[in-house]
């Protein structure tokens, strides 16, 4: 019998979460049965996806979801990706120390059926990174910059959020393309992290009462695409500076997960219609067969020192719910991570 | 000399225009100068875009617009697309008898620049179809279900504002293309004019409280395309029907048209995201090239009885400021026009 603790859903959140929505609890792990498999967490990734499913938690007396991505369950972990070592199997597909990702995050040690695992092949990416750039963040800014929004040398890049784990490598892709990136984020340690990274035009919306102004003074010339990851003003601006023909694409729209109603779009969209402008809704998870495409270059651009990583780490399960609380206000710079052992 | 009488633009509109802001006015033509021709018009034509056009009207103290295209100028007679009849030539290239368009609607007869007139060839159309199905608004109808929505036989589209100009052709080219189409309009007679051009789902607005229920009435499984021509309440609702990867083509808004902001969309753009909609802002003015195709289609297709014609005819000079208003406040059924001889 194996010791773990996990995170629990006690309420379900009533717009952003709190800190009591959560509790902490210790179970006792079973070794695993035949075709289970029993890892233990070595990272859970925090991604604005889980507010959005906490929010719509159902009771413990709903019927069964009909898939393990369904809604998260009061009174149960709920979901999270993370990477975890197999350190017992009763499956022949897995044996102890492989690498697997999983939808377990919240947990430090768990059984599930092998079918819910994926193998990581070990590779030239650290471990944490298959939850972040070699995963569905990273492959979101992949597809978006590279496949949807077909960004080209030359074309000036709007990225929102852009200090965030999505919006620093669409910016970084985005500059690997030869694009001029204009990036927005609040506060100073975001603005110098997108300085770093190579962000052309660095704007703190904190300190910047007028978005439209802040754009005009750093893309002039208006801006041929926009990675947008925020909503509300943000996506107001970024229309009232887009070019004729520019393509928006609506990655995660922050204002409407953090709780609540998304704040709506003001009234621009006769300039959507006049800029002949097209927006775009986006899901990074209609692009997985990009992502063996996407691991390789991945490597090649971390070595070449053309990609930087940047995460923001709580240690230790109990961390976690502050984790999720601080992506949903902004707090993290990169990719936010709880470091489980 | 000929008698000549025009309406002006008394006062720039404060939003919705008002019979005050125009006045008629008699002028003397002269004969036409060297290069000039002389053009007594047929019909004017009464588009949304004037609403803009006169909402955003200049002084006589303004400087001269660089376009003929230019703002309207208060004081002066606005612009509106007319075919006319040339009556008098000082240009070798026009002669009397020439059915002709340009962009001096308002009034009856005037005198412009050979380079401003648009020779029509006659054809199977009927003169006033130019301003209509054969015009602008065809175009806008023809290029948006075909290139830019792509509708495809079996596929549902949403029309809105579907018993006008550009919705009514929209309607009936996409069940040509062997759609099911689903059109929303205001009030019984529009509605029956629906039925009448064989559009399938007929919701009338006016007494539908829910829009979304009524969608899900007419359209249980959801639209594949929106041709959105009102912006909205009527764009939330098409968006909430949306399937996923659904196309949705932003043509006019006309709650933005008639004056005052337009309706801020109600905050579903998280939908657009789950649902990977694709919203396009378009104007028929980047499909030219187009027009000789469809005027060669249309006139098959008229004779065909694939399509009808339906126009909201306004009679003489003095009836275009009603006109005007009328469209803004959606009186028309199919075309608006001003027979003006």
């Amino acid at each position: 019998m194996t010791i773990s603790r996990e995170i629990r859903l006690r309420a379900k959140p009533n717009g952003a979460p709190v800190p009591s929505d959560f509790e902490l609890a210790t179970v006792d792990v079973p070794p695993p049965g035949p075709g289970e498999v029993q890892v233990r967490n070595l990272w859970m990734s925090v991604d604005p996806w889980m507010l959005r499913a906490l929010r719509e938690a159902v009771g413990p007396e709903a019927p069964p979801q009909p898939s393990r991505f369904g809604s998260s369950v009061v009174g149960k972990a709920p979901h999270a990706n993370a990477v975890g070592e197999v350190i017992a199997s009763g499956d022949p597909q897995f044996t102890v120390g492989d690498l697997v990702l999983s939808l377990d995050g919240w947990r430090e040690v768990f059984n599930t059926p092998a079918k819910d695992l994926e193998r990581l092949t070990p590779g030239r990416l650290p471990p944490q990174a298959y939850l972040g750039v070699g995963g569905l963040t990273g492959l979101a800014a992949y597809a978006g910059v590279t496949r949807v929004l077909d960004v080209k040398a030359g074309e000036t890049l709007l990225v929102t959020a852009a200090a965030g784990a999505v919006g620093s490598t669409a910016c970084q892709i985005a500059k690997i393309r030869g694009a001029t990136v204009i990036g927005s984020a609040g506060g100073p340690e975001k603005a110098a992290f997108l300085k770093e990274i190579g962000v052309d035009g660095v704007i703190d919306y904190k300190v910047e009462p007028d978005l439209d102004a802040a754009l005009a003074r750093v893309a002039p010339g208006g801006v041929d695409a926009v990675f947008e990851n925020v909503g509300g003003r943000h996506l107001a601006a970024g229309l009232n500076a887009a070019k004729p023909f520019a393509r928006v694409l609506l990655c995660g729209l922050m204002t409407g997960m953090a709780g609540g109603a998304s704040e709506p779009v003001p009234a621009n969209l006769m300039r959507v219609v006049r800029q002949r402008i097209r927006i775009e809704g986006f899901s990074a998870g209609d692009h997985f067969g990009e992502m063996p495409t996407l691991r390789a270059l991945l490597a090649d651009w971390l070595e070449t020192g053309q990609l930087q990583l940047r995460d923001t780490v709580a240690e230790g399960i109990e961390a976690a719910p502050g984790a999720l609380l601080g992506l949903a206000t902004g707090a993290n710079v990169g990719k936010m991570l709880v470091k489980l052992c």
